[in-house]
C-alpha cells in the first residue's frame, strides 16, 4: 500500500510518500510545497493544488493521511489553512485517493506509542522507522511522514481486526 | 462587467451572476449548488468545484465577489465552509476571474445604504435593484446576488475615484 502523508498549510504543505507492506515501510519521496507570502491567495491555492496533483499522479498513492484541523487562537490563519486543505482534498478525490484524518494525538500514539510525546520524539521515531539518515526539514515534511506512518500502523491494525 | 456573487458553504453554495454597466444591473443567472449531508466530504468538494467551474465557464465573469469568512461559535462548521471556499477560489483562479472579498457589513452598506440593515431589508433591496419578481430562494442565493451588487457598486465608486 502506498500512503501519502500531508501536513496542511498555505505557506508550507509538507508531504511524505511511503509504501507499507508486512509491517515494513519504504520511503518513496518527501518534501514541502511552499508559496511566497506576498502572493495573491488564490494563486497560492493554485500552486498547492497543481503540486499535489503532480505528486499524486507520480506516486499514485492508495491513501492520503492528513491532519485533522482544529482551530486554536489564530482564527485568521486557521481559515487560510482550511481553504488550502480544501484544495488538497479536492486533488485527492480527483485522483481517487481515499482520505483518512488523524489528530496530532493519534499520530503521536501511533508513531511513538505515547499520545503526549513531544515533537522531537516523533521526529526521531519517524527517522528511525523510515531508516532516514537525518530528520527531514522543514518540520512540516517530518510531520507529513509521521502522518503516513500513522495511517500505515492504523490500517495494519484494521486488517488484523478484520482477520 | 459581469460579476458572480458567491455565498460560500459546503451544504449550499449560493451564486448569482449579474452584468453591471452605467449604474444598471441585469440579472444573468442565480441559484444554489447543493450537496447531500451524508456524502463523503471530498466528494462534496468535488461537486462544488465542478459546478463552479461550469458556471464560470458558461458566464465568463470578470469578477467574483465572495463573502469574507469569520469564525463564530461553530468552529467545526467554519472549517468545512473554509475548505469549500478554498475550492471556489481555486476555480476562480483557474478561470482568471479576479476575486474580491466583502464583509456582511460592507454588503449591507452597499445594497441598503446602512451597514446594520436586517436580512429582509437586504433581500427586498436586492429584489428591487435586480427587478426580480420575488426574492430568490434559498437565502444563500439572495445573499450571493447581494454580494454581486456590492461589488458592482464598489467597483463603480473605484472607477469614479480614478477619474
Amino acid at each position: 500500500m502506498v500512503i501519502i502523508g500531508i501536513d496542511p498549510g498555505y505557506a508550507i504543505v509538507g508531504y511524505g510518500v511511503v509504501s507499507y507492506a508486512k509491517n515494513r515501510f519504504v520511503t518513496c519521496a518527501y518534501g514541502a510545497i511552499t508559496t511566497p507570502a506576498g502572493m495573491q491567495f488564490e494563486r497560492r491555492l493554485e500552486i498547492i493544488y497543481n503540486e499535489v496533483m503532480r505528486i499524486l499522479n507520480k506516486y499514485k498513492p492508495d491513501a492520503m493521511s492528513i491532519e485533522k484541523l482544529y482551530f486554536t487562537n489564530n482564527k485568521t490563519t486557521g481559515i487560510d489553512v482550511a481553504q488550502a486543505r480544501g484544495v488538497v482534498l479536492l486533488a485527492a478525490r480527483q485522483n481517487n485517493v481515499a482520505v483518512y484524518e488523524y489528530t496530532p494525538m493519534q499520530v503521536k500514539q501511533s508513531v511513538v506509542g505515547y499520545g503526549k510525546a513531544v515533537k522531537t520524539q516523533v521526529q526521531e521515531m519517524t527517522k528511525s522507522i523510515l531508516k532516514l539518515e537525518c530528520i527531514p526539514k522543514p518540520d512540516d515534511t517530518a510531520d507529513a511522514l509521521a502522518m503516513a506512518i500513522c495511517h500505515g500502523h492504523c490500517s495494519g491494525s484494521l486488517i488484523s481486526r478484520l482477520i
